[in-house]
């Protein structure tokens, strides 16, 4: 694609928690998506945010999606465009996010009163109806067919790109020295590309754990109050410029 | 079996909110299951009773347990002893509970900000943690594996039996003018028979609606606070008892 092409914002299509989506002039197939600098936990009952995350989690979106790219992952990202924006195609969104996790962290130490970091024999999957109204609660595959989610085979063919993202991630992040705890995705449906990964990959979505200890770097540092939000996400981009430099 | 033989209580093994288990003298492969009167709710935090609840509940599970045993489903029981008494097989159970449901109701309602009584267009499966410790969590598959309950196997045969014992109840409620809104069974092992149907099917354990009406015949009454809880359950074996007198 041409990089002196113009893209210009239509209308707000969408304004999410983290980010904002406007459909392009002129491209029926696109969209522009927005980072914003709010950063919300539990349901957006928390909130917060710092000045440039908005930056930085477009940032390492594009970098992450570019490096899923190279091993064989489709998603929805065209290039970047001013800092904070992305171009990407617009996709039918499957209303589910679903959960990968390798090691015992957030809910479900909660909820089975395991010790955070418990290592899990081989990922663990998990789905999660969006709906914030309901909470986002947590749901089987026969839930997720009821509430006309997503269809049988879109659900094993998330749960199979959900494992070929986690591999890939955990060769990413280990990389920069950074455990891979778990993380949550997003997929859509494209008329020309089939399902795709959307959204955002960042430490918002992201459990990230410096390599072989618990300090994290994510956005547990905002719901815990742990302090250094910002530091931390800064602190995996400089390392994601530094180790994938050629991405 | 010889009806003059003489099954005795060991020592209690196990009791539970609304049953006693014992050994059974002499014979390893046994159990003996005695049905208590009272009634419990939220992981018992609401309790009740009334006399005779544990005879009633221990002879429809009996009457229902031949019936499914006609339709090929295996289950622990061998005979009624006295009243309120099974002599069953010993299993190993699985902590699992699995619930099919045929219409909207329960949990399902409340987590989804659905109307109860609503058709689902298939049954629906659900899986429950069993471990009054953690509130018996709902869970899915995944989760069912690392908690090491039950192997890929087994959660797989539970499932079709489950299916399988929900075409089955709902002909025999559907003789008695009652809807089988949804229902919980547990299975077990056993090194002779394999997968078999454990524990009980009583209206503590089903929801059961007089036919094409919403009129509650089981625990709900309780729950609920609806009154006429004894009512409820001696309709049901009442209606037990003139549609399937055979058994």
């Amino acid at each position: 694609m041409s990089p002196d092409y113009n893209f210009t914002r239509a209308s707000l299509l969408y304004e999410g928690k983290a980010k904002k989506v406007f459909e392009v002039k002129g491209e029926t197939r696109f969209l522009l998506v927005e980072f914003k600098d709010s950063l919300t936990a539990f349901n957006a009952q928390k909130k917060g945010q710092f000045s440039g995350k908005g930056e930085l989690n477009c940032s390492m979106t594009s970098k992450i999606f570019r490096f899923l790219e190279t091993r064989g992952i489709r998603t929805h990202l065209i290039q970047p465009l001013s800092p904070g924006e992305l171009l990407v195609y617009k996709l039918k969104m499957i209303p589910l996010e679903v959960v990968v996790r390798n090691r015992v962290a957030g809910s479900l130490a909660r909820r089975f009163e395991k010790e955070e970091g418990e290592s899990l024999e081989s990922p663990m999957l998990e789905l999660f109806y969006k709906d914030d109204k309901l909470g986002d609660p947590f749901i089987n595959d026969e839930q997720a067919l009821w509430l006309k989610a997503a269809s049988l085979d879109q659900i094993q063919e998330m749960k199979t790109a959900a494992i070929k993202i986690n591999a890939a991630l955990k060769e990413f992040f280990s990389k920069m020295e950074i455990d891979l705890i778990d993380f949550k995705v997003e997929f859509g449906i494209s008329d020309e590309l089939g399902l795709v990964l959307g959204d955002e990959i960042t430490p918002d979505s992201c459990r990230l754990w410096k390599k072989g200890t618990n300090e994290k770097l994510d956005k547990d540092r905002f719901r815990r109050d742990l302090g250094q939000v910002e530091e931390a996400y800064q602190t995996v981009w400089s390392l994601m410029q530094k180790e994938w430099r050629e991405l």
